[in-house]
């Protein structure tokens, strides 16, 4: 199973199916085959490790399927999973984490009215921390969200004129950038895309636009002028004329978006906070001081410290002279 | 060394005096004494591990003295540990740092005349870290400045109602007491001692008053009140009417401080940062969210992000649930 979690790993982290690795162990345990999902419209990794096997002249019957997700009962963009195994003689199936999708959930149950000897739950946490965005989104029917600010220490997001370029360093940028390459979707109020002209691509680290382009969410009645950066380059432009953050989720949803990286500006910031509506924070701190200038997040209606929205440190790490804090809303 | 290192951090890190650590070798390079400074008025590493030398019958003629610090050549509390050296006949001096201080420093010069073998700068880095705010409050005659905050994710140390008990966690305002308690004063505007009515003691892990308690210093026009908590059990009370921070520092060097906790609020905190006389930051950061109260520092008169103070981060850690940020300013 740990081999299988490495071969996740290769798949891409954003798109509408999750990261799934599989290793095909012959009766003798010998490992015969691997695959991993390479996105959406490729193999799932099951079939592809039962032709990983094949090709190399292996016999699949009688083996051993170790994966990290449930196999999927259902035909999507490929056929069942489910159905690849038990055509293909397999006689024990070991994976991870259920799959908990309405339409490819289930997949164990059938593998069993098939005969197959079925145990589920193997490195199950391990996995998790693997597909856990994508695992929510589905299990909640809502995209999983990231709310990302870069501030000084006293909470800065922009000088008193309104300047934010450059507050982080940019080996924080760079590592910014790593995470806009594994969402589906970047959002930004109206207010930040008139007053930065921000690009929102994902770069590599020469600069070069990554392979994988979220789309550019804009939320906000304004409209995005012509020769605007975000209609230049990167993934494609959508404005959601909406102010309400599950109106705007709901339409993302609506795209296979599993994944969504908020990044302000304070008011949008706050307005996913007060609806309860982001599940992480990644918040980029510079060792610096401004003094003035609008903090990361406008109003949340709270007036006394009893009311304070908390949530769950997971990470603090020097990244570039600058400090990431990870943190995870626990009410998930 | 580094055994003499480890003597000097048995020492008291609050005082006018550095923590300093000496082992006695004799010509065969066995240890036959250890000793360290614990505080004013008490002895010098090097006269305390020749009397341990000699308590155990050990004669300390042609042996080495290790020690961190350049040996003292003035009378202070204590005699000359040079004179000591050389009365008893020690053949060789090995030392990490230089003693900055115009009235003890030289002693290295004063051993050279009398014929000893003197050699300087022996993990003189390592040694400057133990010692670092001592040493240089003593090189330029004013104390070591750490300026302390607590603030949410969105840089706020109070809600909109001036409440500010508690942002950060237990743990970690345990964690903060410990340097309570290894500085010589801590230093808070009015605006905090009327608002909070802080006692600003620093007290162990179990709640208790710890055996040293720093200087409560209030900067300000405004009278500490009768019954204020400042004026209950802890360190002496000290009421610094002058809105100078440089004027604070200078009175607070007379009193011998060489290691300044400023612990806010906003304004005395923006105070000490415009005058460039923050050396240290510790910022803890709650993963909470206020969306609205005070800032962590005041205007700085910064108006662009080009004018934004800047520090090097050297710390990142989770502290029960919270996170600490440690950021030097270099300029020092
Ligand atoms: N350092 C950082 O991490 C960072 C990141 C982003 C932005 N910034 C800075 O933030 C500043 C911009 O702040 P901002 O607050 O104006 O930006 P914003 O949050 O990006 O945009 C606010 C605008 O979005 C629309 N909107 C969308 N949802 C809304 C809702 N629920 N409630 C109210 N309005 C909503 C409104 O515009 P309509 O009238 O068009 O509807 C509103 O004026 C800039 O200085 C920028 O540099 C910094
Ligand atoms: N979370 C935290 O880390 C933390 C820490 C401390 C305070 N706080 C919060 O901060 C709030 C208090 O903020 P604050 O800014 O009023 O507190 P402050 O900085 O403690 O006190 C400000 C007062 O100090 C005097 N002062 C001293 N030096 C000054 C200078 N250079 N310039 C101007 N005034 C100077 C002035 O009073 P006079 O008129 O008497 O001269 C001024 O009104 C409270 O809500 C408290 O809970 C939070």
């Amino acid at each position: 199973m740990w081999r299988a979690l490495e071969l996740a790993a290769r798949g891409p982290a954003h798109g509408p199916n999750p990261q799934v690795g599989a290793v095909l162990l012959d009766p003798a345990g010998r490992r015969i085959g691997e695959g991993w999902h390479a996105g959406a419209g490729t193999p799932h990794a099951e079939p592809a490790a039962l032709a990983d096997a094949r090709s190399a002249g292996h016999d699949p019957r009688g083996a051993t399927m170790v994966v990290t997700l449930e196999p999927c009962r259902h035909t999507g963009r490929t056929g069942p999973c489910t159905h690849a195994l038990i055509a293909a003689g397999v006689a024990r199936v070991v994976y991870a984490l259920d799959d908990p999708s309405p339409t490819a959930g289930g997949g164990a149950g059938v593998l069993r009215s098939a005969g197959l000897e079925v145990v589920g739950g193997l490195l199950a946490e391990q996995a998790d921390t693997i597909v856990h965005p994508w695992l929510t989104a589905v299990r909640r029917g809502r995209p999983w969200v990231t709310l990302k600010h870069a501030t000084t220490l006293d909470g800065r997001v922009a000088a008193a004129d309104g300047s934010s370029r450059w507050i982080t360093s940019p080996a924080a940028r760079r590592h910014a950038h790593r995470l806009r390459a594994q969402v589906d979707a970047i959002v930004v109020g109206t207010g930040t895309a008139l007053r930065d002209d921000p690009a929102l691509t994902a770069r590599d680290e020469n600069g070069g636009l990554s392979a994988h382009q979220p789309l550019r969410v804009v939320v906000g009645r304004r409209t995005v002028p012509a020769g605007a950066r975000l209609r230049g380059l990167g993934g494609p432009l959508v404005e959601v004329r909406d102010h309400d953050p599950s109106a705007v989720l709901t339409s993302l949803a609506e795209h296979e978006v599993r994944h969504v990286l908020v990044e302000g500006g304070p008011t949008v910031a706050a307005a996913f906070l007060r609806a309860g509506l982001v599940d992480e924070v990644h918040a980029y701190l510079a060792a610096a001081y401004l003094g003035a200038g609008p903090a990361a997040v406008g109003d949340l209606a709270i007036t006394s410290i009893d009311g304070a929205l908390r949530l769950t440190v997971t990470e603090a790490t020097i990244v570039g002279g600058d400090v990431l804090v990870v943190a995870r809303n626990q009410e998930e």
